[in-house]
């Protein structure tokens, strides 16, 4: 059997303990609840770690032993400390993947490896959201149907501030009249991006069976099983090169 | 006639200080090369700016008043603030165009576009580099034939640790045995951005004819004549949404 | 003031001469009435041509003289000769533009540049489609609001078996559910193609102002201004290459 | 253990019968060369089809049973039948991988998969080509280094006609001083498309052992592990529509 792929699920872990309705929702934590559901994968390992940690529980050894990082961000984005958010984004460059969940489109990390805005629309009124199906053979989408639906979530409205994404996943349909590119994945350096929208805190959606279906598909297709480290070398030619004659070359170019 | 493209050119304006060779290719500064050689446009509005000015030249008004900046750095990356590369990629971001010249692959403002590492390899031995053009048909290589040669530059190969681009537009053979992605776009948010390859400052770069003109075809190409500022509002609805009942769904929801 | 752009509108003229809703909305035909909008411009110059003409109405000298072609088909693209097609998309590779509207998604030549199968759902009933601007800084988007809505259209759904667009413009979203990417590119060649979803004949669509903005102005976004044809050339080496040695080097190569 | 893979190796098998040193280095043709080093992995399970077969040997049970097609064609190309060409495409879009080996750039599948010229440089004179890996991360590069270098090939040379790629894996450069994307990949529909630039039929180019390498790599990665069948269905509304009013809405349209 394979080896496991190794996973964190990080959250922010303040709604919860602030809000009764979530605290209700996921009484240990939203990142408790979606790494339970991973677990139920025995090719999957799963931790957590969460804001209050110190260094936000991703130490050197932790990230160095995730294969695939999930974040789930809200209220406290600013609070992540730049010096972290840096670490993360080196190890994704070196082939972790990171799965960023609704509004984790405004995280750092996210914000940091896209290079935009990642801005939106949004709405919090019991929309329905449907979500669409646009890409049937991705390994993201394994075992889903044509769409799913959440009965009632935050609505997330276009246009998203994103780059192109190196292929579209999904597309909801709100009931309020908005549409949303809500799956998307990009190549950052040797690491896998997914973004997928569902999550906002006030709702059951990580219990949703098609949702933890698709996190868990997110993490196998993010795992590149690759660590490599860009360097900047200073390398010796491969085929001869004539003898330096920068100053003869420069005094003869016709264009100085 | 259109009105100007106001283009502003960015030095860091320390090789040519410091080193005789670099001063007498560039009297006046490499950015005053360039600058010089798009004022020859008349459809084209030039200033400059360098680092060691005030806000490195680069103040709200400037930017404000630039629709394609072009940036050109080595050394001092680093003592480029961070406060003023926020601020050039905000304005990126709105519509200004970026072209990053050369050694720019590392700057602080390519970097943070590109959400990735930007690493090459590189040698300076005097490599003779034939840039083929891959894109016939694109804007930037108008004018151009299917290949245009640098009798001596740097080398920089691959890998480059930059995201898949939009579109590639030139490939650099060196006559050491490397190649690279030597132009390349990317849209970012409402800016375009344009990588190109040649332009160390111990050689005359930035007086060749096709270099010169490749530049300003990008001018032209990065102009998006817009400006727009991405904004994350709360919205209504568009069409009628059921009276909020959220506690009833959330305990009516089979997944929950 | 630029020379025009020679823009041909080509239209199937079948519906509107067999039913009588179609001909109330269309009199002179579908294309006619695109043509006309697009007469309004006067940095555009608009021909026709149908189905039942010889030669469909593309004969060389037509292909030639024609710098953004206009496509609307539904009934009857079995019987566009594929003569005809092989010559019309030899026309897009050497950039000549091309805009395929509504169920031109399933014409000849829209299926032979994307290579894929074009398929969708689809159903008549009246939905109310409202096309959300994902890309609101391009050419195509230009002078319209972030949404506009088009009261009465057959839907079309996902997934639509296209390749990756190089850019997504408009995603749909109907009333009975769905969602629909209703604006696309792609880059073909050194020609620029545009797909857009409105159109079904039995509704006035090529009447609504904002469908009649978007179409001109990817007449404008689709105009190459380059013809070139690509060709297969045996060429010489620009570096001096050792005397012919395949016998000796077959012989001494390692892996042989 | 995972179930086998199934591919199935496509040569035109026309030059070894002719050529006495093609006949030399490919004694029972290159299609066999290839499915050997394939049957070297036990997770492959490999057949071969070339052209003078009845259906090219590609009938539709062998298309049904096959993951992977590789293809090499050269000489034959305007002999392959469309109905084989259309079967094969048909596969590819549901689901089957496709691996087009050097001239097959020029094979109709793959100019049918991309929608464009496919041309390219080229030139017979023993050039010595170094590949070199700008996607080390990517599955099709998995165990190699940083290039591999053929001693002796023909030279292919941009520009190369073929849609952006969806990622870019290998650049050659030539010893006659040309550079080609030797390697690239593109979704179609379900399929995985690989390009393979090595491989001219004078030389051993497919016993060495990291083009041998690549071919496997490729395999694995463009096995989808999907068979989907597009269609285009007439679907009921997913939330009730207004009762007809067509007339009246067409009436009332303030556009018309």
């Amino acid at each position: 059997m394979s080896p496991s792929i190794r996973v964190t699920v990080w959250g922010e872990f303040r709604h919860e303990r602030t809000n009764p309705l979530v605290a209700a929702l996921y009484p240990e934590g939203m990142h408790e609840t979606i790494a339970a559901s991973l677990r139920e994968h025995p090719d999957l390992s799963v931790r957590t770690a969460w804001l209050d940690q110190p260094e936000h529980g991703l130490s050197d050894a932790v990230l160095s032993e995730t294969d695939v990082l999930i974040w789930w961000g809200h209220m406290a984005h600013s609070e992540v400390g730049d010096a972290v958010v840096a670490k993360v984004k080196a190890r994704v460059l070196e082939g972790m993947g990171l799965i960023a969940l609704h509004s984790a489109h405004y995280s750092k990390i996210f914000k940091a490896l896209m290079g935009t805005t990642c801005s939106l629309k949004w709405r919090e009124a019991n929309d329905k959201e449907r979500l669409w199906n646009v890409n049937p053979s991705h390994p993201i989408t394994r075992g889903l149907g044509e769409y799913f639906e959440i009965p009632s979530e935050e609505m997330y409205g276009e246009p998203f501030g994103i780059p192109e994404p190196d292929q579209l996943i999904f597309i909801s349909w709100f009931s309020g009249g908005e549409v949303f590119r809500s799956g998307a994945i990009w190549q950052r350096g040797h690491g896998r991006v997914f973004y997928f929208r569902p999550g906002h805190e006030t709702y059951p959606t990580y219990h949703h069976p098609e949702v933890r279906r698709v996190i868990a598909n997110a993490v196998r297709w993010a795992h590149s099983g690759v660590r490599l480290t860009d360097i900047c070398p200073n390398v010796k030619p491969l085929e001869s090169l004539p003898a330096d004659s920068s100053a003869a070359t420069r005094e003869t170019t016709g264009y100085r």
